[in-house]
């Protein structure tokens, strides 16, 4: 199918200052967790963008000096000779599809916390970052910088761009966003400084200034020097020349950069979930940028619609359509854009998972591509599989997202697929999910398989079909898939934060009964342990069915763990919208019908509550009773000639969809194969120079 | 000075099976957060100690599979060659010593999370752990094993081995505690299994036995077999035919270990902090194995008195006396004791800054010993300075922790050092922080330093001297170090996650109020965003002194980092003991005398309550008087002769007694430099093997 001429646009090059972007797909800097520990890894995540069409391929956050310390979050180096070397690999995988590659050098200030290097944190006046998330506290406050500190700022950033230049890369970044070092001087908030790198605007500048500077003087004409910028704050400050800081901002450094990369301010406004943002959601901050400069701005917004890519581009507000989280979701996005597949577009849903793995301190993850991450170290490509010598016959049983996904996978294999569900909807848990407050756009998860599984001719599907063993005898596959999925028990918590127990009464519910439709008696009293989104976006179903409802938690916030996908404040801000009281720190303990017990999870001091009814979010386990039934008659499968047996998804390890998704993409991978002694390929640093090796010497 | 022979036990050598330790002094398994990624950096830590005189040196846990995972927290791996290779530098460095290695073998089971591998975490059951606290919690739950799941971890142990013994090991351990794999197994919670792994003890032991015999099988009688297990939980459970399940299963696996290393279940209990537990605190868990079994014992308890350490195997409790944190703070405590040199042991103040470093993802931390985890990167050894070719006056203005430890290692050096302290008593913060409940053994911090200090000739010392620039003019040192604290602000704390602005009324109190014994009247809000030990113990502090107090943070715990230093239960108890009300996810806003205005962090609904004071416990800032005061004046300086100047510690960067330590050490050994280029040296994995090396092959 040929490409839409409307689409033409995106395919134009663009200058960056010396270089030229082959088109206008520009993939951001994004945390990847990889580091420069996994270099290999690191070097095919990229390239499968490059591959796919991005016209450039930035890195993530890449450390200029052992004073920009966040272990044990992920960050990349550019110390030595051997981060040179590692980042190398990257830049070549990136130039052999013609892409441009960007690297985002950067100094954290007061928001690292040096934990492994020991070193006083960097901040403009002693303010530290002092985060209510215990992951990201520190007991060392930042030191306020001198002169002397401004210096050797300067001069690392310098180094770091000439080793960036020798590494390969086209376009080098000054970083000025996200509470790090530039971004503290900016902000009045941060720098409280008498000298001439504080007060007013035109102050605060000079830092990013001076690193824009510098920049400039080590690379020459060879890279593009990109500014990277948060400007949410300052533009509710009003200026006094110009509408805001943020307008003077933009127009005080237009001469000092080649490109901005502009960007909301924190976190969760920044990369934002579907649950709560919707696409596009950065213009109202970043509207005005291409009217203070000539140069061209990059900014996102989670687009995954190519009409949306063309009108950001024909109103006037970006000349580059940045991606982070769809380019992971789908690598090919550019690639099918061009040839006219935009049906085949793997579209981000806005979980956040991503996100959630550099919080969680690893390689990054994707609900929507398995394969994200693992291009090296499992050699797959989210495009291409390996092609079955003889087709064989694979019945997979459970049409949720595992079950799909391993059906797509190998139906791609060249096998003959049947896929069989009991429900008289394909989706599994979304099936119901995807209706609740929030969650429609996760049910692109469903979308897109059964779009690409309803084109294959060698894919039979079937709805409303119980299987059971004697069924699966009669079709006599090659290879059995179980994807029976999960239900929720009525177990309850222990101090030892482990399920126990199990709590029996007939106004006892778990997420199964709501999920079929039944709905409590109010008041209802929602106890999570789970601690995802699941517990309060029922709470929120629950209040917008009229039900009186209140959350109970042993942990320290509602859907405590959501912190790590950028929405917990917005939970909190969600349930309060719904009249919904939060306790936290207790364990439900007992419930006759009219009152519920509540443990304190220290103290044990209890609490009584009334409420007619209990939902409890807690612990999954998979459903076994098909799964049971076939390791029974194991012997009468073999005399059916079906040669292996696996279970996938939440029927083997229940977990998020992210999990099921991966482990559906994996067994069709490994169709017949026992799991073998190496499970999968283990990367390693890039070791050439000796350790202990001194950064003076690479920067010669 | 001649050691006291009532020591001499402790000297004894001691069978291990086939091996023998020199004596009994044996640094067991414990976390040093190094891994396989800096093996250099490891065997130095791990090699200091044996240096030291400890008879046996231990890893901490070493995954033997990449389906015991447990990133982004550190661990060991020995998974293939390179691995291999990284431990042999550390027991190549043991034997120098005479001492013996062993290794903890590991598989986490239910209790990792397998982030970066993405494999199912294995468990007996499908029980997982579920922690409040956000960093440990995961979104995957754990397969429950099958028969071959089970011959799976079996046939990794004895890979395990076999690879720990080509390293050089001559202690191989079976690691069945702290709610890992093995664990599960024995604690009917986790084990649910109707097969002959589960039901009663007899079952529940059984993997831990077949643990044992595929090591013994593996290694055969090259090394000793030991036995880590925890036995709090099974001890308070009755048994059929012993007393308790713990002595059931010690007496069912006596005949299968060489070393029984017995602790307690979770590590709030297993590695207690001194505010809260008291030295020797294990005992009543593990008095009784020994009369089950004829095996030698290694248990642990913070064990720092020679004679408290005599008392235990003289009672029959250990044979071994097990160190983790005394080892980490006093490397040559063995050497000390055999010495005679008690009065210079460097002990344990058990603040568990060391574990909290563990949790942090990043090299183990130590407040006594500033040299752990330096030993390779900085060339810092514990017991050890360069000794000055030629001694030079040092004048060191603030006898805080930072101040004292400067001055010692600078002495040590052979300078002249004088320290003067305007106050009337040594120790800084600690002169008042050492007078709060439980905290009188952070006090060793002080007393070790002005004990060494006392004995030095070159050293003079002065109290109640506030020096100002004339006076330091006067003295005209070589070098100048000031160590001047900080000061507590009135400053709140935004939804940004930052200080700003600041709450000025009369009722409104600082700790450095509470410590000048300025008390507030009741009732009193303590706010909180410090989240470490100070404000919940300020807050016990005052209510035994008699005031209502309640307390407010904007965390979602009181002393919220304590979950880092194993204190976060305790300190809620402690709170709860005294009638104070807790507070979570809420900042003060205002406060006018009689009122207290709080707004929830993320909802922004605000609440009124009535107090009559206010005690903020929020950011810390440098006192600048005289930092300021010497930097108008550098030229005064200079003519005098004063050819460097320094802040550290808190007058620097305001941080936990680990850091001021850290900062004083570092001062000393880099008199009179200038901040290097490079920092430190920066280790790398070994790396002889192919990236992408299959076990297998490391296997044959």
């Amino acid at each position: 199918m040929a490409r839409d001429s409307r689409y033409d646009v995106l395919f134009q090059p663009v200058r960056i200052g010396p270089v030229t972007a082959p088109n206008r797909l520009y993939q951001v800097p994004h945390a990847s967790g990889m580091t420069n520990a996994l270099p290999r890894v690191r070097a095919a995540f990229r390239e499968t963008k490059a591959e796919g069409g991005w016209g450039v391929i930035c890195t993530g956050a890449c450390s200029i000096d052992q004073t920009s310390d966040d272990a044990p979050l992920p960050f990349a180096t550019l110390w030595d000779k051997n981060d040179i070397q590692a980042h190398a690999l990257m830049t070549d995988a990136v130039h052999r599809h013609g892409a441009l590659a960007g690297v985002e050098l950067w100094h954290g200030g007061a928001s690292v916390m040096n934990r492994a290097s020991r070193l006083p944190p960097l901040s403009p006046s002693g303010v530290p970052w002092m985060a209510t998330h215990v992951g990201f506290m520190g007991n060392l406050r930042p030191k306020s910088m001198d002169r002397s500190d401004i210096r050797d700022v300067l001069r690392w950033q310098a180094e770091g761009a000439r080793n960036a230049r020798t590494a390969g890369f086209d376009i080098v970044y000054v970083y000025a966003g996200m509470g790090y070092l530039g971004y503290e001087f900016l902000l009045p908030e941060y720098n409280h400084r008498s000298d001439e790198y504080g007060g007013g605007i035109e102050n605060r500048v000079r830092f990013v200034r001076e690193m824009l500077e510098v920049t400039r003087d080590a690379v020459g004409m060879d890279c593009g020097v990109a500014l990277r910028v948060s400007l949410e704050e300052l533009r509710g400050r009003p200026g006094k020349h110009h509408e805001s800081e943020a307008h003077a901002l933009v127009a005080l450094l237009s001469d000092h950069a080649d490109l901005f990369d502009v960007k909301m301010d924190s976190s969760p406004t920044d990369c934002s979930a579907s649950r709560f943002t919707g696409e596009g959601s950065h213009e109202p901050a970043i509207d005005f940028v291409k009217r203070m400069t000539d140069k061209p701005v990059v900014g996102v917004g989670r687009f995954t619609s190519p009409d949306t890519m063309v009108s950001q581009i024909r109103r006037g507000v970006l000349d580059f359509i940045g991606g982070a989280r769809p380019s992971i979701a789908d690598p090919f996005l550019p690639a099918k854009i061009r040839e006219g597949r935009i049906e085949e577009i793997r579209e981000c849903i806005g979980c956040n998972i991503c996100i959630s793995s550099w919080h969680d301190g690893v390689p990054v993850r994707c609900t929507q591509n398995p394969t994200a991450g693992e291009e090296w170290r499992r050699g797959w490509h989210p495009e291409r599989v390996t092609i079955a010598r003889r087709p064989e016959k694979v019945l997979i049983v459970g049409g949720g997202p595992a079950g799909l996904e391993c059906a797509l996978t190998a139906a791609r294999q060249g096998h003959e697929v049947t896929i069989a569900d009991r429900n008289a909807a394909w989706g599994g848990r979304l099936t119901f999910e995807k209706t609740l407050p929030g969650l429609s756009a996760w049910n692109r998860v469903v979308d897109y398989r059964l779009g690409r599984l309803a084109e294959m001719a060698n894919v039979s599907m079937y709805l409303e079909s119980e299987l059971g063993v004697d069924e699966i005898t009669d079709l006599a596959p090659d290879h059995l898939v179980l994807a029976p999925g999960a239900r929720w028990t009525r177990m309850l918590y222990s101090s030892m934060e482990i399920p126990v127990g199990t709590l029996e009464h007939p106004a006892v519910f778990t997420p199964d009964d709501i999920a079929a439709g039944r709905l409590p008696e109010g008041p209802t009293l929602v106890f999570d342990f789970d601690n995802y989104y699941y517990g309060g976006v029922l709470t929120e179903h629950l209040a917008a069915s009229g039900i009186a409802v209140s959350y109970v938690t042993p942990a320290g916030q509602a859907s405590a763990w959501t912190i790590m996908t950028n929405e917990l404040p917005l939970v909190h801000r969600a349930l309060a919208r719904r009249n919904v009281s939060v306790t936290t720190l207790q364990m439900l303990t007992a419930f006759d019908g009219t009152t519920a017990t509540l443990t304190h999870l220290f103290t044990g001091e209890t609490t009584a509550v009334s409420c007619r009814s209990v939902l409890i979010v807690g612990l999954r386990l998979p459903r076994r009773t098909l799964v049971d039934a076939v390791e029974a008659r194991r012997a009468d499968l073999e005399a059916a000639g079906i040669r292996s047996v696996v279970t996938i998804g939440d029927g083997l390890a229940p977990g998020a969809i992210a999990h099921a998704v991966h482990s559906g993409h994996k067994a069709a991978r490994e169709l017949g194969q026992r799991e073998g002694r190496r499970h999968y390929l283990r990367d390693m640093p890039i070791t050439d120079c000796e350790p202990g090796f001194d950064r003076a010497e690479a920067a010669e």
